[in-house]
């Protein structure tokens, strides 16, 4: 009894430390011998655990040498080809799928693959209820008048101290706070353009930042992106004369989920600024970082107040909170006269609790969690998908962030996938909502912050098998 | 000492009475004779009361008939001056005081008569706190998740259910809430009009539509309004082949605070429907009737759908709550897509709390006491403006809501009484920012959503005084 449960408890160990990095691909593992002596058993028993982990494709034994760490199947997966927009702007409405798409939101009956937000089982619900119910007795006026026009300063405060995680050296000052990141968005975009211009976008971009976009009037530009670095610099280049602002998400964007280099941000920040045109940074998916290391901001490298750096704890928080920011650089008395005209103050309870929320250590607590499940849902889907998706398929690389971008052989139809799929009650992301061009039919993006269990496997299985049966 | 106590208490009972209107003007009081008889007190106690009565001008007696309530001495006030602004739509730029006016918002060290929302005094802040609680224990991820798109089910419900006190008949389906009654206004004018479309206005009119409107690319066209029935329905007319969309506040308009007759609605309602020309209603006042009657609402006249209904609790219950809706009748689909892409969700807590306290009978109960404090502020602030004033000050009738207009002789320029006023720890809205062309400099607007007090009088009275210097 004893040593089948110090059997399944040593495996068990050596399994997660592999699923969640700790131990690297190509790694040694110890010997026979030194597993025995470490914990206590017998031989027999070690050689047992080691053949287990083997048959789990988890571990491979080289003649003469031990057992190695395999490469997770699914890196053998070929990459996601880079987009190939044609560079012309244009403003045509976005596909109706999309609008079909979300009004899946809240669905408690679907498998909402494709909603690109963290499930609510992974957020700290309980804690947050309390940070509320102190805001209503901290608050004068127990929350119920307006906040101060710039917003609360003590989420103000949070928002510039955290920025030194990235490079950032904001004071509570330079930030203004608004309903969520959509809505300083809205507001950046508001402030710096007028219908006709032309907004220069990631491709395939957010869907809701095409729909924004098209209905504020502006001509969207979607430019040339690598699954890897992001936005193709040169492309870029090409098309400065015609662009008004640039809008980017350079850390863990959705649907591909990259992290734009270093040197990639200096140059961009440096090269918009010659050129006067204004860069809107969305940094929503920051702090889901699969490393260890934060990433830096664009705003880091912003030299001239050219950068408004946009952010929320919608992704790794509380979507339903409507709690977002904005650091506008030289454009904030612009920020700041629209959000007066167009919301006059946020909800003051839920940004006062948010604010006390990121003051103690429990939002970095949370965060710990939340990028351990990311990372790992990651792994999981992307194991699942080399096993059970038509050969061929490609699948993006994120290094942090809620999203993964999957690319079928081209002809394989999402519009048609998300229809069947429907049918067995699995919502997903066609990549046709990613673009207002005639690009990505063939590909998906799916949303990795569901909380991992048998069924959702199954769930991710039977949408392979569709898409079989799609060939 | 008794008997001292028993004057003050009885002539203080029969005050009350007059200035809340139990006692009307020109009613009869009773004899000096039934008066002793009743309270047990001496014939010449009972003298003495009726003459402190008739000292503060609240009776006065008519030889061989008795003591009469006077008809209060601010009725005799002159009525504010209907508006006559110029027919042609213009979008310059808002008198910047606008946003001076508003950076004062949250000041605790001023005595803010410019800020149009109810003091949290007057609010049920503890009866708030107690529903925020139980909604985060109600909802299902603790309010961290996106709501529906249409918005919380239980507030859209008990919106369609109010929507029977003032002639509506909505349905839960026909509502789509909002970040506040000014986000609902936002989509309306984002659904409906483009960049130099010509959108047609109460004159004077609330600051923040008219800033939104020109950041929308709007032109105004400011119609000639009547203090007490609203906008000029000739004038309307004769300006029709110009408008693209109308937006009237008809109850208790800020800073008019007339009630439009219902025959006008009627007209204005199928006037703009045969013209084609959308109607967007503001109703964030309607809740605040002095008299006993709710008023109706132009939407209960709508027959085409053609009325856009907009109301929120801003007003009524908690400003920083953000809490709005709108019923778009056939414009609905495009309120919907709006909301999708510029705010998604509204705060999920906040909004289940809301629809919660309106289902109990908490919500009637604290309205009623709210309108008694509203009509008792606005005969307060009216006697002083009477008794403290420049000569020939006039104002206006409201007959309800938040706000009273101030009209001073025409010299007094109320931007320098803005400037002097601070000076005293005191802030008004000037008149000239209720407008975009050359108007209202002599007018200003008073927000009466302020507890009474022995200090608030003084801060009215120092008002007075400075008025008077700048004569």
């Amino acid at each position: 009894m004893k040593k089948d449960y110090l059997y399944n408890e040593i495996a068990d160990n050596i399994a997660n430390k592999i699923n969640s990095g700790v131990l690297k691909a190509g790694e040694k593992l110890p010997s026979v011998r030194n597993l025995s002596a470490e914990h206590g058993i017998s031989i027999n028993t070690a050689k047992r655990i080691f053949l287990a982990l083997e048959g789990r494709s988890l571990i491979r034994s080289k003649p003469q040498s031990g057992y190695f760490v395999s490469p997770p199947n699914y890196l053998q997966l070929p990459l996601a080809t880079a987009s190939q927009p044609i560079p012309i702007a244009n403003n045509r409405e976005p596909d109706q799928l999309m609008n079909k798409v979300y009004s899946t939101m809240g669905r408690r009956d679907l498998t909402l693959f494709s909603i690109g937000v963290p499930s609510g089982s992974l957020l700290p619900t309980a804690k947050l209820k309390k940070e509320i119910v102190l805001a209503t007795q901290e608050l004068s006026d127990g929350g119920t008048a307006y906040e101060p026009l710039q917003g609360n300063i003590k989420l103000r405060r949070m928002v510039a101290v955290r920025s030194l995680a990235w490079g950032g050296n904001l004071n509570e000052d330079e930030v203004v706070t608004t309903n969520g990141c959509m809505n300083a968005l809205v507001l950046c975009l508001m402030a710096l353009t007028k219908p006709g211009d032309t907004l220069a976008l990631e491709s395939p971009c957010y869907p809701g930042i095409l729909q924004l976009a098209v209905s504020l009037g502006l001509k969207v530009l979607e430019i040339a992106t690598d699954p890897i670095t992001g936005i193709d610099i040169e492309a870029l280049k090409n098309l400065l004369p015609e662009i008004k602002v640039c809008l980017l998400v350079p850390n863990f964007n959705t649907p591909l989920g990259y992290c734009m280099p270093d040197e990639n941000k200096r140059e961009i920040v440096s090269l918009l600024a010659k050129h006067h045109i204004p860069l809107i940074e969305d940094d929503t998916y920051g702090d889901l970082h699969f490393g260890t290391q934060r990433p830096k901001c664009c705003k880091s490298f912003d030299l001239d107040g050219n950068v408004l750096w946009c952010g929320s704890v919608s992704k790794t928080l509380a979507p339903g909170f409507r709690v977002g920011w904005v650091a506008p650089g030289k454009y904030k008395e612009q920020i700041i006269k629209l959000k007066l005209i167009h919301s006059l103050s946020s909800t003051a309870i839920i940004n006062e609790a948010v604010g006390n929320f990121l003051l103690t250590g429990k939002y970095e607590n949370h965060l710990r969690k939340l990028r351990r499940s990311l990372t790992e849902n990651y792994q999981q889907y992307a194991a699942i998908i080399a096993d059970h998706f038509p050969e061929d398929t490609k699948i993006s690389r994120p290094q942090g962030g809620l999203a993964l971008w999957v690319e079928f052989p081209k002809h394989i139809d999402t519009g048609k996938l998300y229809n069947y799929a429907l049918k067995l009650q699995i919502s997903i992301s066609p990549g046709r909502i990613f673009t207002l061009q005639d690009q990505f039919h063939h590909c998906m993006r799916l949303c990795i912050g569901l909380p991992w269990s048998n069924e959702l496997a199954l769930k991710l299985k039977q949408l392979g098998k569709l898409a079989k049966a799609l060939q």
